[in-house]
């Protein structure tokens, strides 16, 4: 029998021991601050630096912890995942590091830097149409055939866990924060931040921001039931996914607010955090200040955490190039 | 009487009193590491990230130290000097942090993103033909008009003193260097660097790295006399210059080694930076790194701290996009 997602939400304490489980492996990231940011929106932002985690994204934390998390004998026969990127590259290299195999099945569109980087950490890559039923028909085979445990990019509370621990490190560093802002793609960063805020940081409104483009987590939220997205297009290409089920009843729970952004602020928000804090981030790490760009809430003198989720970029084709 | 430049060394002492005297208005910058890049080049690298520095360059600590070693009757007429960016913009942020006037003069070719820097950081800027006698006279005329103090972008023993207290912090970090590296231009920072490490780890090689496109202190250190650039040409902008009578005769004195690099070297440096570290470093900040892409010396295993100098870059110009 399935279990409701209510009743897979993980507790504080998952992420707690989530911490303790991944420390060895994972980076502990800086928290940054950036005086001519502030300015520009009027408020003071503690940016939590994930573009410097291993494999440059907080994936590899959810991914570490799922991995860390199995059995001997569940771990033997490896891990497997579909994924456009990040997760895929996460994955490999958590399963690398515990010696195992990492079976990913990824979409034959995906971008080259990301094939090639899943290959340099050893996940063994089987490609597929660029659609969700080929990208679960080739997963279930590989699961079939070899018995890797599945680690979904998100909807799995492991993962979830696994990233609440971005914001545990963040705690650690700043207190009193007004509001922490988050990214949402399938809602897995910004499950794990919510979750650790509300039990540790309660008075902390908690943020999700989404290109308007891939806006499924702020329809879903307003209709109160999930409504995936159809055809979404965004430059932040690592939130294009939609919420899964577990993911929602989190963010449904959990967050205060979500809050979307157009592509010109996205981008425009990537070019100011690269030009002032001299910093590599992707598009869809830069959706929480571009919130704040556009003047989508009113944060005005306040203390802001923001999570900068990953620096996986083609340096080949940036977005202001055209 | 001019003094002779040996009598103008500074000493230990001047670098420490530089570190106190401009500590509370420079950013205390990370050492980061990089296993990928490490692996790479077999050594052991501490990156030293003035690209994190204020106003995005090392140049901030020396001109800093020049602005506030001033007398208040001396500070009153202000500061002026010619540059083509990175210690303009520097020399305009101490400048404002003193409440005192900076005068700048600009050839008028300079990049369109350090134009609006020096501007945005309040420097006046007058603009000049883009040569060296049209520089000099412009600086000459504003001298002899506002009294202001001329503080030269490398050649001074103030501005040595504080590029010197980078390393002091480096060391602070990390101690038993075999070797540390940094780019060359005017030789301010290999100037500095040298004088540190003389005095507090002498046991560390300090080695110098420059374009071969602009190789006026590997030339000057073999013949064994000052041999300006003529027609430098290197992508590295921040280091066509050459270097002054001081800066030459420190380097004679301490630096162990000048290796060149070539543009090919520098750029596919930049490039590994940006993607492994996720950092924006300038063409000039990954000239040490292309020397041991390239092999130029043995450094095998060693334990290396190199000094990245910047990350001042028009992200509409990269060098890798042609």
């Amino acid at each position: 029998m399935k279990k409701e997602p209510e009743n897979l939400i993980p507790a504080i304490e998952d992420i707690l021991k989530a911490a303790k489980r991944i420390k060895p492996f994972i980076n502990h990231t800086p928290v940054l601050t950036c005086k001519s940011l502030n300015r520009m929106v009027d408020a003071s932002i503690y940016f939590k630096c994930e573009n410097f985690q291993k494999v440059g994204a907080f994936k590899f934390r959810g991914a570490s912890n799922s991995v860390y998390s199995l059995s001997d004998e569940e771990a033997r026969c490896g891990v497997a995942t579909h994924s456009s990127g990040n997760h895929a590259q996460a994955l490999s290299l958590a399963a690398k590091n515990r010696g195992i195999g990492a079976y990913i099945v990824m979409p034959k569109d995906a971008p080259e830097i990301k094939i090639k980087a899943v290959q340099g950490y050893g996940g063994e890559i089987t490609f597929c149409e660029p659609n969700l039923a080929a990208r679960e028909e080739g997963l279930a085979k590989i699961v079939n055939k070899t018995g890797a445990t599945f680690i979904h990019p998100y909807n799995d509370p492991r993962v979830i866990a696994g990233q609440g621990t971005v914001t545990l490190e963040l705690l650690e560093e700043v207190r009193k924060l007004d509001a922490v802002m988050a990214p949402v793609g399938g809602g897995g960063l910004l499950s794990g931040t919510a979750l650790t805020l509300s039990s540790l940081s309660p008075e902390t409104k908690i943020i999700g921001v989404e290109p308007k483009g891939a806006d499924d987590a702020y329809r879903s939220l307003h209709q109160g039931k999930l409504i995936p997205s159809v055809n979404p297009n965004t430059i932040a290409d690592g939130l294009l996914t939609s919420l899964g089920d577990l993911t929602f009843a989190i963010i449904k729970r959990y967050v205060h607010l979500i809050v979307t952004v157009s592509e010109d602020a996205i981008i425009s928000s990537m070019r100011h955090i690269w030009e002032r804090m001299k910093m590599v981030i992707e598009p869809s790490a830069a959706v929480p200040f571009a919130a704040l760009l556009e003047d989508k809430i009113d944060l005005k003198g306040k203390r802001i955490g923001l999570i900068l989720s990953g620096g996986n970029v083609d340096l080949d084709k940036l977005p202001w190039l055209g």
